[in-house]
């Protein structure tokens, strides 16, 4: 009796604007032929993974019997008390001079990650049709986490110091023209070492964005989110306060950080500092999502601050990473240097160089330079995949280039090949 | 310049429909008193979590430094090969007598916690206005997931066997009647020592329920979710196959699992074995949600898996749920002896009892009962947050018991406690 034909499913709105993530099909392609050198992917460096550290931790969180029963419970559904503390500790540190209690750590979720975290900021702030302000070219997964929301991402020129403030201007005021301004919800940013760049954006655009954030917030609250995921990784001059300690009243900004680049991202432990009034809010849809993080990954990142093995860690990948950017760059100084139509900026930190080739080469997936590269041995993510649907077009000649997976020699390998495979293409 | 005056933040659509669980409100007057015992927490016994055996997994884990470096990575999106084809190989000996390859891993999408996996599948399937049916009472965390997606419960009459399948047709005529019946596009049963009831299923009903789903899936699929977060729990009888097993074609069951309440709700692995064709649906949804579960708690569960230790420690939790079991239905009957009126069932497997006193007493929020159990110092989670808001009506004069976080004694005392403030409401 159960020979019915079967009939087709109909995913809901939302799930068929989460399909088709064209950087996921380019992946497979990638995983498929294990001979590649990737220089795609923004993984972190597997052999500087902190297995020690880990160990330690471990071993002192499960030697306590109590401490070991609780860490195998539920925590509580914002997170790790301890875990939040010593976090707000650490940014108190480094952003206000020490002093204590600007922040509540009643004011940080934790999150499996920083993307949930992202997703469910979208989650709470966008209705369908809403707008977020993303720099040009822009972090591609948080572009894919809008579409699945149903928003509109609006690309805002950048330079080499990240979003221009003047563009950003321009686009509000075109918008408010336009009448679109109230569906304006958010403007996002990953001001240290951007993903796909590597540009850092300078204290006075950060001071300039806040104040553009703030004027703009008459009407309804223009949040900033602000994605540090890579602030930790940086290898040559001074740190630059973030923008939450630019924000006086803590009313604006949306504070991201995340463990996964700078020691493990299998643990998987990120976390948010929010505006009073997101956070109730954002606290509901995680708790309809997971209830929670899992807590005995959080009880290891807070064994691992407690016994100070965090920043040790740091330094270490610090110049892993440094000796490989150092790599990385000389590979391109030396196979492009009689090139003079490509351009690209050295990074001070995180793990990506964007490259500028010359208009007319398209490395996309519509152009002949992509497939030559995977013919030639390694591959790199298409730029264009990097740009909102509005606003800023973009520029397809364009292509991002990763330095955390592969060592040094293969690095330099993978440059060449990809001249090889420009010199087949120019 | 930054003195402008805050406007009101607006949450989205969605984010107002997660607003206002009661349960939060309770549980956060519960916490503020912690000399409360507490009945109505659904969580696992404390002392009874798996230090040893997850202390030997990790070890073992990160004695081999490259499997050490892969737990610390990323590990696939859709989930830990190893573990997915552990699971399966256990399913196939549960429910198919050992025959291998019933079922691919690649059916499977491990989810931090079966949580999230509800919330992954309702997101996918479900347009607001969407209709879920539901036994009624049924999981009143899954009703604030409905809530947040915008769909609609339906509550389907149950009994001591769960749901009826008669009510269910009888429901299913009437929505076709109505034209409601193309937004029908699940049922929800949790098949084992349900949550709230403590009821099981017999495997009568479940072949029902899937000819019932399999018939209503002439226009459009009508999926059942099984939810076994609880089967492994079992202290009497013999176990049941799952809905799964009765799926002959596997388009119709979605079977959902969890470590949380075997193991440890700290590592928190849990995960669903899918129709195809909601495959990929769901995992894509998934990758903007957060990218992959964490790895390194999948890697763990693995071991514990391949060490045998996971039998091991459900033996020993069996003995001490069966223990605590027997002691709260002691006590019931004991202090519930002369009192005709109020019923309950003993459960054979789970961590609760559902408590049914005479019509004329309202054991919810507005009633007396509540307020006077806390007076005499122990608390249950009111019946009627168990009822969808359409269908069957909420039944007042209901309380769910849990008799998983108390020791014996304590069990002893809250069942005490709440006769006493039976006795001032009666």
């Amino acid at each position: 009796m159960h020979e019915i034909r079967e009939p087709e499913f109909q995913p809901s709105q939302r799930a068929q604007q989460a399909a088709g993530q064209p950087i996921a099909a380019l992946m497979d392609q990638a995983l498929s032929r294990p001979d590649l050198i990737s220089l795609a992917a923004g993984f972190v460096d597997q052999v500087s993974l902190p297995v020690e550290p880990t160990r330690t931790a471990v071993d002192a969180l499960m030697s306590d019997q109590s401490s070991a029963l609780a860490a195998l419970q539920y925590g509580p559904s914002n997170g790790d008390r301890q875990l939040r503390a010593m976090l707000i500790e650490r940014l108190e540190q480094t952003d206000f001079g020490g002093q204590p209690r600007m922040i509540s750590p009643d004011q940080m979720l934790i999150t499996p990650g920083s993307n949930q975290l992202l997703y469910l900021i979208g989650d709470t702030i966008l209705d369908p049709g809403d707008i977020v302000l993303c720099a040009a070219p822009t972090y591609f997964v948080f572009l894919s986490i809008l579409k699945n929301l149903g928003a509109r991402a609006i690309g805002i020129d950048s330079d080499g110091e990240g979003m221009i403030p003047d563009a950003l201007l321009e686009v509000l005021r075109e918008l408010q023209k336009s009448g679109d301004i109230k569906r304006v919800k958010a403007i996002y940013l990953t001001p240290y070492f951007d993903n796909p760049r590597g540009v850092t954006m300078p204290l006075h655009r950060r001071e300039a964005i806040i104040t553009i954030a703030k004027e703009w917030s008459r009407e309804r609250p223009l949040y900033v989110l602000a994605d540090n995921a890579y602030r930790e990784l940086r290898y040559d001059c001074e740190d630059i306060p973030s923008l939450l300690a630019l924000d006086d009243n803590q009313q604006t900004v949306v504070e991201i950080g995340t463990f996964s680049k700078s020691f493990s991202p299998g643990l998987r432990v990120g976390w948010g500092i929010l505006p009073p009034a997101l956070l109730q809010p954002v606290q509901s849809q995680k708790g309809n999502l997971d209830f929670g993080s899992p807590y005995f990954s959080q009880r290891i990142m807070a064994k691992i601050l407690e016994l100070q093995l965090y920043d040790r860690h740091i330094a270490t990948i610090r110049e892993c990473y440094q000796t490989k950017r150092n790599a990385m760059c000389a590979a391109l100084e030396d196979a492009f240097q009689d090139v003079s139509e490509i351009r690209w900026q050295r990074p001070h930190g995180g793990l990506y160089i964007w490259i500028e080739l010359p208009e007319y080469l398209a490395a996309g997936p519509d152009g002949r330079l992509l497939e030559t590269t995977l013919d030639e041995g390694t591959f790199y993510v298409p730029g264009e995949y990097c740009f909102p649907s509005e606003g800023t077009s973009p520029r397809k000649n364009t292509l991002r280039l990763s330095f955390g997976v592969q060592p040094p020699e293969q690095l330099h390998q993978g440059v060449i090949a990809l001249r090889r495979a420009l010199d087949k293409c120019m």
